[in-house]
């Protein structure tokens, strides 16, 4: 493993020689933007911040670090939550925020090809201009990097119909941490030729190789969508009907949930009175449905809300017009940020099959108590995906903890044990690393280390990432 | 690499206390029988075959094997058309056949477990007596297991709606070369935790580890289907016509060209009158469309109808009733049988996006006059995934000819001008491998030789296939 203070004034000068003294940093308000990410109130100060252009630059920085055994740390936008992003062991910082041309929106074929530091949503708008649609869409869209959400396989509010990033990357540029640079794949919809290192790419959060170039593939753009909340005074309730919908055969293109306590936060903080707040809530489920046919969806929307009422569901309220419904999603973006403003710093991103999202919601308020901690959660229901945002007095983090460390074993432990997993969208980075053995073997963390060595045999590139050590 | 030979009456004996002697064979008729698929007419005996029940058992097995470094080949239902299955090497043809419960449909969370040698219809319609639907059904899905499915991360004509075999693959339990018995995963929908040894095993042809339990995503089943052939005189206008209907904002869940020559070939061998064909035709598309609203479906079918006429699309046939339905498909699905039959032995998988498919088709024809080759077409045309079926006189396998295998090269290296590549969901086994390099980099086939040598050090399964050599 690499350790700090190798980058000298040689080094230095090799990466100013490579990216032009215009995009390399190392004052101290550089250093101290780029060492933290979204992750709880962590932060690594990197030595050098360099901002290459393009992949051949990319690879040359490569180079120098591998010669030199330099840690390097890839960046996107920063709004990480697993601190994939932190430069812990200091080195390079490595941005591509340079790389943000978006190079082709192929009609023909239905495929976008792009750089990685494009944001999401500017992504999404410009396919959206032509009809087509992108559909994976994390809550901070508006800030993070396409690269990123192929770093940590990210999902978002369509996830429940569409999928998540892994299903729209058909083909990756990479630059190798050796230096060289493939391509993963091919700009097709089918492939099994070899092994499939695109998705093996996909979620490795930047340790095995920083991609430069990708190819997504589009959809058509749906017509229409409808949007509903659905109050419940019971939290068990409103996740018990979240699988209800789709056993009945309905498929939302979003189905989320959020705690009242999440919901009154963000409301206060945008000042928002969209929703009416009354104190015997406890969860409200946000439904969505889209399509092209008008009366379909009408007809569907109608029926699940009949659904919801045998589940104790509350009065509907339906977004009337699109400001309506941007004012609900914006509540729902903006949670996590709202509650971490108040002191909910840690957030854990709990995966079960989504029939025990009532066990998994119901555990969590009890480790609550045991642990004495205060959680709200919300999330990306119809996965079973639930982020459990903890407020633990005097406890901003996690990481390093051992109080907090104690509980969030005993989380991911009934995560595991309803057969679930530690990360659904977040990804491993630092801050779940310790807990990879809860639902893994050493047989699992063997092969995972093993193929980490054989992209990057000397352990450079966001080393003590996912795992502690490859040796 | 191993060699043969190598199977003592110490290792049968072993062998035998593991599985049991009814499962051990070494008998002429079992060897022939185990030593082809339906690649070419390529024959490998193996030196034994073992057919186990348990994933202890392979565990067991593997254990032996890689002690005594004895090749081992994995065999699903022998269905393959890239030759992964053949023993090329001789030693211990491991056949799944045992391995045939369907062990759980949790109609909660929408997904089963089941074991390998289930045949993929079998698992089709057990889900569909439930609701749920399960879309990947290779040709063969009558005959081919889901563990092989796996293996070559096979399509089908659903794939151009509802995805390939690896868009449904949730969670694996895999025997290591070594022995060592894992999990993939977990059985959720979204997981970014890790590496994605899931994806990484969907596709790796056996090479990686043998799959003793798949769990895989289920869907609601559309309730109803339609179902039209419309003839093309104009082999390039049909598949024009192909990526029209995506751009005009259909997503059909099936879209499939068969060229005149192979309907006519089937019709023959089925004795079907089900489809007029008239000398002036030169290939038809099968196009059809699924959802849970008539109305709807009938609308899209009028207006792709319309459509087809643009590009010179002859009178449609529509499909009345479910046996006009089942007919038509059969004389699909049987058209790679009817054609080998009568000499088309070598089968290539061509994949390119799909506005390539006209350049793919006319390139094709060119290199049969140039190499003095036959070719029918047909195959998944929604995307770009074309079957090309040659016939050479007096050469009935590419694998080992010089000759075809200098067709075959040009064949793919025009594939990969058009951003294509060599295999869409039949795989490489081990008549496509000394192709690799026109689509990879030595970089990439080194990081899968990589890849291959820590999950199996002692290069002992399904060694030979993919690359030559992993040293």
């Amino acid at each position: 493993m690499a350790t700090k203070g190798l980058v000298t004034t040689e080094i230095l000068a090799a990466l100013t020689a490579i990216v032009g003294e215009s995009y390399v940093f190392f004052d101290k308000e550089n250093l101290t933007h780029y060492g933290h990410d979204e992750t709880e109130k962590l932060l690594y100060l990197p030595e050098v911040v360099v901002k290459p252009r393009t992949s051949q630059e990319i690879a040359s920085i490569m180079q120098l670090c591998n010669q030199h055994i330099i840690p390097v740390t890839p960046r996107g936008g920063g709004t990480g939550l697993s601190g994939g992003a932190l430069p812990q062991l200091g080195g390079v910082l490595l941005s591509t925020e340079r790389l943000n041309t978006i190079i082709e929106i192929d009609e023909r074929n239905l495929q976008v090809t792009t750089e990685p530091g494009v944001i999401t949503e500017v992504l999404q708008d410009a396919v959206k201009e032509k009809g087509l649609f992108y559909p994976p869409d994390p809550s901070s869209k508006g800030s993070c990097f396409i690269g990123g959400n192929i770093a940590e396989n990210s999902g978002g509010p369509k996830a429940v119909k569409y999928g998540v990033v892994k299903d729209y990357v058909l083909n990756l540029e990479v630059v190798l941490p050796t230096g060289d640079i493939i391509w993963t794949g091919a700009n097709v919809l089918k492939n099994v030729t070899g092994y499939n290192l695109t998705q093996l790419m996909v979620g490795s959060e930047g340790t095995l190789g920083i991609v430069t170039k990708i190819v997504l593939k589009l959809i058509p753009l749906p017509k229409f969508d409808l949007l509903m909340l659905v109050p419940f005074n019971d939290l068990e309730k409103a996740s018990e009907a979240v699988s209800a919908i789709f056993r009945a055969g309905f498929t939302p293109s979003a189905l989320e949930l959020i705690e009242i306590d999440a919901l009154m936060i963000v409301s206060k903080m945008v000042d928002s009175h969209a929703v009416p707040v009354t104190p015997d809530i406890a969860a409200h489920l946000i439904i969505e449905v889209d399509g092209n046919n008008m009366d379909v969806l009408m007809s569907e929307m109608e029926q699940i809300a009949e659904l919801m009422v045998t589940y104790d569901g509350g009065e509907v309220f339906f977004a009337d017009d699109a400001q309506q419904k941007a004012e609900l999603w914006k509540l729902r973006r903006r949670a996590a940020e709202a509650v971490k403003s108040v002191g909910y710093t840690i957030e854990e991103d709990t995966v079960v099959p989504r029939a025990h999202l009532p066990a998994l919601i119901k555990g969590v308020k009890a480790l609550g108590k045991e642990y004495d901690f205060h959680a709200v959660c919300y999330g990306h229901a119809g996965d079973g995906n639930l982020h459990v945002r903890i407020h633990k007095e005097g406890i901003p983090n996690s990481f390093g903890n051992a109080e907090m460390n104690k509980a969030l074993r005993a989380l991911f432990e009934l995560v595991y044990s309803l057969g679930g997993t530690i990360s659904g969208e977040h990804g491993i980075g630092l801050i779940q690393k310790s807990y990879m053995d809860i639902v893994f073997k050493e047989a699992n963390l063997n092969l995972m280390r093993g193929i980490k060595k054989v992209f990057d045999p000397n352990n450079i590139l966001n080393a003590g990432k996912i795992f502690d050590s490859i040796a």
